[in-house]
């Protein structure tokens, strides 16, 4: 079999195929042409057909998408299928936030373990059912829990160091959110939070906007 | 002049263009092919020339891109030649770490406001050169800075309450750093940090690499 690289800005699309589909079952609706997905992505039936067709053959010409099976087929490669343990680091007002966060759960996202460095925190109760343990405790905590991903919601002067103790624990995944770009090793995959591009995204719009006023 | 409609993935992208464009720039390469823009930003050359042929004609077929030309060009789409005034609506560790941020003024988002509901947190220096300021100041705050768009940092629970306060005060884009998906009206730009959507694109590569050690 041929592997063919994937272009990350596909698989960062990925997801929101997942959503799309996801709402259209749940709408009822069985079969999609890359038209109607198009609409619902803001994309081009063209770029649709095109960012599918590096995982195969999901529709025929003419006769859509079958909503069901092309959910299913996303959703496994892009591992959905599959429960992930996290672990958090840093339990501050963005930490159990994140660890109250409806969304993680459902979607196969379960923190298992949360730790601090903050020694007032340490064994204090966080979310509905975690105590807040030492960063001592990190490597045990990922071998007992299998822990493949850390989101780390530390301050900004602390995160590569975090981070640095996360890749020799062999943390496989993090997500950061402070609003810096750490360092890690080319067999972590690493995903910043990143208010700048969200941001240059945004005033595409605002300049609209502004200049509609004026 | 016809004005078609760009899609959102489309502009999402942009910001990306951007770097790989001042990236080269700063390497002093001055033309660019879509085959070696398409490797630095892992697309293919067919999608970059589509994405911006939406914008107008930067390069002759077969001759490239010019670096600087194409970069002043996307950034004055974007709106990135202009300065962005913004608030921070939260200054806890996450608001403090946002407003030292070095990253936000040299593309242009001065932070010239801080505020927080918090009594105990109001009077205090934030940054370089903020007082935190109680909410009640932010209508004449907006105003008087000419803000438009505001960085929310509150908790998950005050997200809502603070956002719709927002709109009334006429802001025009919100980042919001809260792991909550609030409501906005059609006139207003709203980025979310999300989470999940971030969560799910990593599981992609750590199901391969997991499934390799197997």
């Amino acid at each position: 079999m041929i592997t063919v690289q994937v272009p990350e800005v596909v698989v960062l699309r990925l997801p929101l195929y997942v959503r799309a589909l996801t709402q259209l079952a749940d709408d009822g609706i069985e079969v999609v042409s890359s038209q109607q997905l198009g609409r619902r992505l803001q994309m081009t039936p063209a770029q649709i057909r095109k960012d599918l067709s590096y995982f195969g053959r999901f529709g025929k010409q003419g006769r859509g998408y079958k909503v069901e099976f092309l959910m299913r087929e996303l959703g496994q490669i892009l591992g959905l299928d599959r429960r992930w343990n996290t672990c958090l680091v840093g339990v501050g007002r963005l930490g159990r936030a994140i660890i109250n966060y409806p969304g993680f759960a459902p979607e196969g996202f379960n923190i298992l373990a949360a730790l601090d460095s903050d020694l007032t925190q340490i064994n204090t109760p966080v979310g509905d059912h975690l105590i807040v343990q030492p960063m001592g405790n990190l490597g045990a905590e990922i071998r007992r829990h299998e822990i493949v991903i850390a989101i780390v919601a530390v301050p900004a002067a602390q995160t590569q160091t975090v981070i640095d103790e996360l890749v020799k624990s062999d943390i496989k995944g993090i997500l950061n959110y402070a609003p810096v770009a750490p360092q890690v090793p080319m067999n972590v995959v690493l995903r910043n939070i990143d208010p700048v591009l969200s941001l240059q995204s945004m005033t595409y719009y605002l300049r609209d906007m502004l200049e509609g006023e004026s």
